[in-house]
């Protein structure tokens, strides 16, 4: 099989879409002739860890890989399912047929290696500079951010108002949380 | 609109429905003609932090305020649903219209004002004394809470066996513990 | 009712079943006509505290028990149910009918004798020796385990290449990390 | 038990709560101290058989009830769960404690039953007059349809635009029909 | 691979285990050495179309294999996933490793063939007599029917009320009907 | 706003994509300056309604669009949720953000009306020509069907063998129907 007529697929939370993101559907991009982007953890947002929607994060990347002139790609939302026997099937069900996936996560790897899938490791740039916590930290903080991620990415974020929900939500806790209720709000973490 | 004419929504987990809980909504129903209460992560119960069932809590409400002579109160079980995105349609489906939350969650104020209602912030009584968590740990150690909370709350958890229950579970651990298994019993907090 | 004429439920996770489980079934069976087994957390799989799937398992017990001679044993997958209140409903309706449960758990015990079912403690043997957590520890560092297992539960674990599932997953975090995502990894845990 | 010290437990879908319900609920409220009205099928709406929501419904009959003189009811909707091993446990954790439940519908009556409930019959009034299904076709047909219900779910019903709703969604099928698409809809009932 | 190392996988749903049932097993036994049994539609019981629950399910399959002399038989509950590009995995995740299914569902063998499995045709005896629907009807009707089942089957049945259930049951409706509420019922199927 | 700046939402189940589909989101593409074409029904396949994956049905139209040289397209996979008061709230989590959708069905209508959203008619071209329910049929029993579906959806459905799986699925019923169980196969269809 020819490179060009190879399909890959990365999944990732992207909270936000960042350029080390970037770099890795790029590097990919050029060994495949297309590429399909799985937003994990679909239905979260609005928390810390996962401020924005998929369909916000879809908007993020979408429009990212545009200015990047990125053609032949694929932006596929995956809710996550925690029952990882029936993951994959999952993920194959969502997303168009391929013939790769590149993780370097463990149990990502293990899970579609059993399911004989070819799995090949995902290269990786300047993790401490280009990381999701590191960007919503500051963000959070108010410190320089926009730098590291794509400039399609900061304009969407600042078209849905993306900042001021971050900074609103900050270190919130649960929504069962009440005036004279308890602290740890354990309510939506049973 | 006359004041009398607003319809009012609280929510809280009510574990147990307590004094700060009581002053809340008696505030809120001078500003108000009718008050919505509902009864947050209603799915829960028999756990160290959410030791009543729905059914328990709403007796305990619906007692306290017939007793105080509160009239033009809904009280609605509402389950936790942790994805955000559709959490205030859920709730809106759930209860009677309405037309302003109290709330001083951070996050429960940001997702109804993004859909456009109007959110007050909900007054505070004496949070420390008057605190879910507080009242709980006094109940497991046997300690004095009785007066903490309304004496119909009183009254019904003596009904239910509700402070047996309590000593009971104490510090448990989820169900899939097993004499010779592990004592971090992961099994249910996957 | 005569002793032989007693079914009795015992509930574990059996990640993996060991040689404690194994003691605890023998004594229980001297006392009861029929034991039911109950695969607790049987959802779950592929992670460092579950790392087997419920059919693993399954097999593991099965084969150990007919090493044993053991005779008149039901073997029932069980899923969590994180909503204690229709818990035991759950279990019901999914195993035969049966006389008294084993439980040390305070949950278990509480939640079926709340339904007015008889309750009786579970022998405990050298728990400190015989736990999960403990061989699931010796297999990811590669120390002894295979004395701590029935003989057919090694032999399982060798025919299903569990010992390398567990290494490769070893410390793993959830699926959605990415080479350049978030070390926190919390988009599974929301 | 004197029977001022009896709580009942009563369930429709009340789509809409019309003469007949009113006239149920008044004669079972002579009997007993308390009632409990559960909303079932809490989670539908918007469908020619479900027009209104659960918390549309809670208003309907909290106001005909509350103009009738009616005291000490308490109104709990009931998502419904299809597993029917189960739903006696997830009815009695959403309400508050009961003695009697009246029901003529078999299933109920069955279940209840095994489950150790004293179940009476439920009276009934008119049956061919008291509708819901005849109220909802006249509701779409223009045709009289409010003398059949209290003057208070009349008025509801206006607040709510549910006449509009329910002309407009008339005959309607499953929401993922398209112009062009299939006629039959089946995309939602698989 | 000997057959006595081949281990089969058939699925059911038993409402309830009939002679023809056991005929199928008896002749896939012949030709493998272990053979499991998956209890289709677990989590249903209570209707007219699935009467018993999982667990009554499996002590009928169970004490009539028994009976029969039957070892090596594994039997297992499966809960209905009706998103069929998961069955398989969900499957699989339940039961023991199997070598190849036995099924004449043309859905079942064409889901299995997809994923890479080994379908063989289920061997047929006398369908239109030993048929679950025309037993079902029998009961309900009180005509002749212990003579279709095992006759462990039968005593079970005694044992667990189950004739008394299913004519109670007869042609019932969903559980949300009420007194004066549709005859229709259809709140409990949206 | 110019009419390049609109976003439009149009949502169908394409099993599969036809000309139809294709004529309806070019006439759309020319009114707005982007559209997003929701995958309705996503998670259901291998049915005789609704044969082809969410995935199979992104990769037909993902390649018809590209061959008809549109751009600005975004595809979203989007599951169904039956309960009608949450589903708006679904579907804008899920996509990118739009200004309005497209619909001829009175519910999606209503719903999206309701929510406050702008809702338009979806043009319409020759529905009994091109329908999905007529090219089904026609694939199942081997009539001409290619010539109503874009080029590349026939190439896609070759591919992925959509053809033998249609056929095999054919008038199939649920998967739980056994070699001598029931001919109704209500398993799955509680």
């Amino acid at each position: 099989m020819s490179s060009k007529d190879v399909t890959a697929l990365v999944i990732g939370r992207f909270q936000p879409f960042h350029k080390g993101h970037l770099e890795v559907v790029r590097t990919i991009a050029k060994e495949c002739g297309s590429i399909i982007v799985g937003i994990g953890s679909a239905q979260y947002s609005h928390t810390p860890e996962n401020p924005f929607t998929a369909g916000e994060r879809y908007l993020m990347i979408s429009r990212a890989l545009r200015d990047d002139g990125m053609r032949n790609v694929h932006i596929v939302p995956i809710p996550d399912i925690n029952r990882y026997s029936i993951w994959v099937s999952h993920v194959v069900s969502l997303v168009p047929p391929f013939h790769v996936i590149y993780s370097n996560n463990p149990l990502t790897r293990r899970l579609f290696s059993e399911a004989g899938y070819k799995v090949k490791a995902s290269p990786i740039f300047s993790r401490e500079l280009y990381s999701g916590t590191e960007i919503r930290r500051r963000m959070i903080f108010g410190e320089a951010w926009t730098q590291l991620v794509p400039s399609a990415v900061a304009k969407v974020i600042e078209e849905i108002g993306g900042l001021e929900r971050m900074r609103e939500l900050g270190t919130t806790a649960p929504i069962t949380r009440y005036a004279n209720d308890d602290s740890d709000g354990s309510g939506s973490q049973p």
